[in-house]
Order: structure tokens, then C-alpha cells, then sequence
């Protein structure tokens, strides 16, 4: 621990359309000293979701937007330096709101969290299948979308962190799960790896005539991270009782002007089906549940995930336009030191 | 009984946009007899609802398109004439989908139920409060809206036949309740007669203003009757949690291309909020319990409601257009002989 700077990459402007690197700029600062009951960490790793987009836009949501010439907000795993919270110690592994930097000053109630060592996985899985992602794919797959057996789901960014893990937990249901991707890479990933019954390639396919085909029987469940025409379109063919899970819609983040909604919403009235959003810190106090059982499925094969994990602090600003043009291929992690 | 012939309405064209009297045409046919299980009804009272705009356009729905030179679908309030369904006997009052006519035939699983004689209440509340009207509002708003004591709820359609019950429901489960409906005249019945809280003239007033002074505290509940501007506005107030409950959509019904949805259905995402239709049929093995609900709730002078009864079977393709000029008061009903 001989550094004597905390890197920090700040929130330049806010983005108009998709995000710029020039949206974020780099700024560095002394390494601060805890406060009562608060926590010194060194960020090892940081996770980049889609969800950051509506961070660093000026409009209310579920958190307040992350303000101009502040460090970005995340998601990391970090290692305790100094702490002045009695339930943490230096040295403990815990994950934290970090954010885009080498050092932060974290609390308890802004969940931070220890991290059992000694664990036979990758740390960077608690990142993906075993932290917020895996959590967020379980919640509202199950609590939402009640997926029963034999039931047709629908996934969008189907070879997404989220979205492959809702996949095989729908396949784990009994169902037959239909996934969206970009590229055929992915299809053929989650088709051969991850057991989706059908992969469509959203960008080389005619969305409506492959879905007729993939869903004989109609959509039952639709995990939507996408918003927009895919939605409409699965929205078309929702089932009597189908569910519509809003997890994110990252066609629509960039937009400038706010585009229309989807015109078949009124299946939802004639079929008396249901589309409905969540957070997944509406179940932190199930996380326990749901981490227990990913990390058992997991453990049995049942549960397969990969990383991206791009090195360097500094190359985070290039790294999260990735999300948005699709080339990320799995869960998409900045390795900020060495563990 | 001395008719010899059965004066029919029937569906002379699919309208394009808007009810047209020139959709309908008058027809007769020689009265029919019943065969095995089949009841000979004279209907005595017919319904007029919205979604029998849907009825008319050949696309798929929850009940098949009415067929062109058929007698037009509708619920009545029916008297059994002739009857092989032994669980049916000449004299018999029952609610049936007995249609625009003199006479029917209808079998039990086409919803024929007997209304029991002598209660203290007008027949034709057996079409509207006590009826599907009814059930529409005490299941939509009860079981999708599940309403709690000090939440605000918003009823579109305010005064008419399912929006006045909606209403009076929620402020007896002890809510804030606000109305939007289309004349001062009505406005001032259901702030003064049904006790909502507020009254908004959508004709004349700020659509978003309105709400905003209206529901301070955001929307917990939507009861959306009317699709279009006024969900999309009510979307943009809903609450953390909140309950969009899709029970109609009139000012979608007349569109001859799919207008676009909402573009605030972003808000169901970013506020864990939920958007879901129903059709009454749902809930008919829940019927029994609905109805004595909403009787009790009638005889102990908590739900008001009115009717507006249009004399004469040939007068119904002429009154069926008030509905969407919103110039009927209370529920439609056409009078098609004496009781």
C-alpha cells in the first residue's frame, strides 16, 4: 500500500445520446482517512452495467444521477485498508459501492458487504453470478416472472450478464427459453454452452417471423432488458396471464427525446397479461436466498458464466461503450489492481 | 307472446374508425325454438358497453369478432320463454348474451344465470352495479389494484358505468380518490353524489397539472379505462410499487392505425411499478362473491349509480354512439320490451 494518490475517473458531462469518453475525464486526489464508522477500501475490481447510463443523466430515478466532476458511481470488489466500523477489518474482501477509482471511503449502509474467502471461484464471479447480476437475473425471473414448467421465456441480451443467467435459470425451471443476441457468436454460445432452445440473432434476423417460429405456443414470459422494438414485438405475442419483466432498457437510455411506448401494450389489456419493473435492492433482504442457491447451482454445473475483464482504471471510460454497441461478451469487469 | 317474427340488429359492416349507425342494419328472422339444452329467452334489457367496439373489428381478442350480417353480441337481461335445460323454466328472469333482439337462443355455458325475483332493486342494475359492470370494477380494482387505506388512486372514465364503481370502492377501502371525466355536470356528480376527493374536467383542464395538484402524493393506483394521453400521464406520476390497472382503452378503440404506447412505461421500470389487464371472465368462479359484496355495499347506501335507459331495440345503434362521445350518464342501457 505505498500509494500516495487515489486515481479517479470523474463525471465530466452528462452524455447527449450515447455516451462519450469524453463524458468522463481523469482526476486524482489525496487517499483519505475513515471516519467514524466509515470504511477505507482499495478497489480491486469494478463492474460496468448498463445501469450507469441513467446514473450520469440529471433525472430523478431509483438513485440520485452522480454529480458533475465526481468520481462515477460502481460496483466493486475491494480489500479493507482502514476501518472504523468494528465489523470490518483491514484485510477483509468485501464488495462496496467503490466507483471508478483506486480508493474509497464506503459504509455500512450503502451495501457493503464481506465476501467469505477462501471460496473455490473467481472473486470476479461475485461481480457476476454471485453479486447484483446474478441476484438481479434471479429475482426477477422468479419472484416476477414465475416461470413454470414447460412455459415458453423469452430473453433479451440473452449472452448478456444478466440475460445468460436468466436463460439457465429459466432452463433450470423446465422451460423453453428462447434468447435475443447480436451476434452469432453469442447465438452459438448460449445455444451450445448455456442450453437456450432457440438463439436468435437480433441484427442479421427478422425479429417478428424468427419469434413466431421460436414460439409456437406464444410467449409465456419475457425478460425485457432492451425496450423498443423487441419488446413491442414480444409484446405482440404475449400469452393469456404472460408475464413482462422490465429489467432495463438499454435501447432507450440514449435516446434524447423520450421515444413512444409500445404500441401492443394493449395485449397486456386483452390478454390480461402483466409487465411490470423492479430494482434489485427491493430484495436485498432475500439476497442471502438467492445468492445460496446460484452459488449451488453453480457448484453443479447448472450455471455457466464468463467474464470480460478489461485491465486498467484508466481504461474504463473506453470500456464501458462496449456495453452499448454489444461487443462486451459476458459480464464486463475493470480489474483495477491485483488481488 | 303473440310475436311471430324476432327483430334482430345486425352487424352490417366492420367500422373503420368510429361507430357509424350505417355499421348496423335491422333484420328479422321467424323465433326460434330451442333444441337439447338450449333456452328460448325475449330479451327485455340490453347492455351497451365499450368493448363492443372491439367485438366489431375482425382481430383476434378474447372473443372472437361478431360475423358480418350477425345479430350484434350483447348482454341482457332476459326472460325465459321456452327452455330444454332443465335447470331452466318458462318465466325464468337470467342474465344471458341474448344479443340485439327480440329473441334469443342461449345455453348455460354462454354465461346464462338466473337472477333471483323479488329483490328491492330495478332490473336494469342487474346490467350495470350488480352485473359484469360491477364485477368489472370490484375485481379490477380489488384484486389487480389491491388498494390499501391513505393511498391515492386515479379512476379515468370517473363517472362512467365501471369508473363510478371503481371510484366509490376505493374511497370505501378509505382512499384518496381522484376522477377525471368529460363535463362539469359530471364532474360535480361524483365529487358531490360519489364522494371522490377531486374532480378533473379532462375537456377543459391541464391534463398534467391537474394530476399534479390532485395527487400530491403521487398515484399509487391507476384504473385506466381510457388508454392514450391520460394513461400516459398518470404513468408519469406513479409511485414506487405503484398498480396501473388496464380495464379499457376507448380513445385506443376507434384508431384505425396502431397508435403508439406510452412513453412513460419507462416509470414501471424505474419504480418497480406494474401495468396489467384483465378480462371480468377471469373472476366468474369468484362471481357469487362479488356480487353479494357489492349488494351489501348498495343496500347500506355506499354505492350509487345511475342508468340511462334508451327506449327501444331500434334505437340502439344510435345510442351506442354516445358511449364514445361520452354523452351518456351512468350506464347504457337499451329497454327492448316491458318487464
Amino acid at each position: 500500500m505505498s500509494d500516495t494518490v487515489n486515481r479517479q475517473i470523474l463525471l465530466a458531462a452528462r452524455p447527449e445520446g450515447a455516451i462519450k469518453t469524453s463524458d468522463f475525464r481523469h482526476g486524482e486526489g489525496p487517499i483519505p482517512q475513515p471516519g467514524e464508522n466509515e470504511v477505507l477500501v482499495r478497489n480491486l475490481y469494478l463492474s460496468l452495467d448498463p445501469a450507469m447510463r441513467g446514473w450520469m443523466t440529471d433525472r430523478p430515478s431509483y438513485m440520485p444521477p452522480v454529480a458533475l466532476d465526481a468520481p462515477m458511481r460502481g460496483a466493486t470488489i475491494s480489500r479493507v485498508v482502514a476501518s472504523k466500523d468494528p465489523d470490518f477489518a483491514p484485510g477483509d474482501l468485501v464488495r462496496a459501492l467503490g466507483g471508478w477509482q483506486d480508493y474509497a471511503l464506503v459504509k455500512k449502509e450503502d451495501r457493503l458487504m464481506k465476501i467469505p474467502e477462501g471460496l473455490p471461484v473467481p472473486l470476479t464471479k461475485h461481480l457476476g453470478v454471485l453479486g447484483i447480476t446474478g441476484l438481479t437475473a434471479y429475482f426477477g425471473l422468479l419472484d416476477l416472472g414465475t416461470p413454470q414448467e414447460g412455459e415458453t421465456v423469452v430473453v433479451s441480451t440473452a449472452a448478456g450478464a444478466v440475460g445468460s443467467i436468466v436463460g439457465q435459470i429459466a432452463k433450470i425451471k423446465g422451460c423453453r427459453v428462447v434468447g435475443l443476441t447480436g451476434s452469432d457468436e453469442k447465438c452459438a454460445w448460449i445455444r451450445d454452452e448455456l442450453g437456450y432452445d432457440v438463439a436468435i440473432n437480433y441484427k442479421t434476423e427478422n425479429i417478428d417471423k424468427a419469434l413466431a417460429a421460436a414460439c409456437p405456443d406464444g410467449i409465456d414470459v419475457y425478460f425485457d432488458n432492451v425496450g423498443g422494438e423487441i419488446l413491442n414485438a414480444c409484446l405482440g405475442r404475449i400469452n393469456f396471464k404472460g408475464r413482462v419483466v422490465l429489467c432495463g432498457a438499454i435501447t432507450q437510455y440514449n435516446a434524447t427525446d423520450m421515444p413512444p411506448g409500445p404500441s401492443n401494450y394493449l395485449n397486456l389489456l386483452i390478454r390480461s397479461a402483466r409487465m411490470e419493473g423492479f430494482i434489485v435492492t427491493n430484495y436485498m433482504d432475500r439476497a442471502m436466498e438467492g445468492g445460496m442457491q446460484l452459488a449451488q447451482w453453480m457448484g453443479e454445473g447448472k450455471l455457466k458464466s464468463r467474464e470480460d475483464v478489461v485491465d486498467g482504471l484508466e481504461n474504463a471510460p473506453e470500456a464501458i461503450l462496449r456495453l452499448f454497441d454489444g461487443s462486451n461478451q459476458g459480464k464486463l469487469i475493470v480489474r483495477i489492481a491485483d488481488e
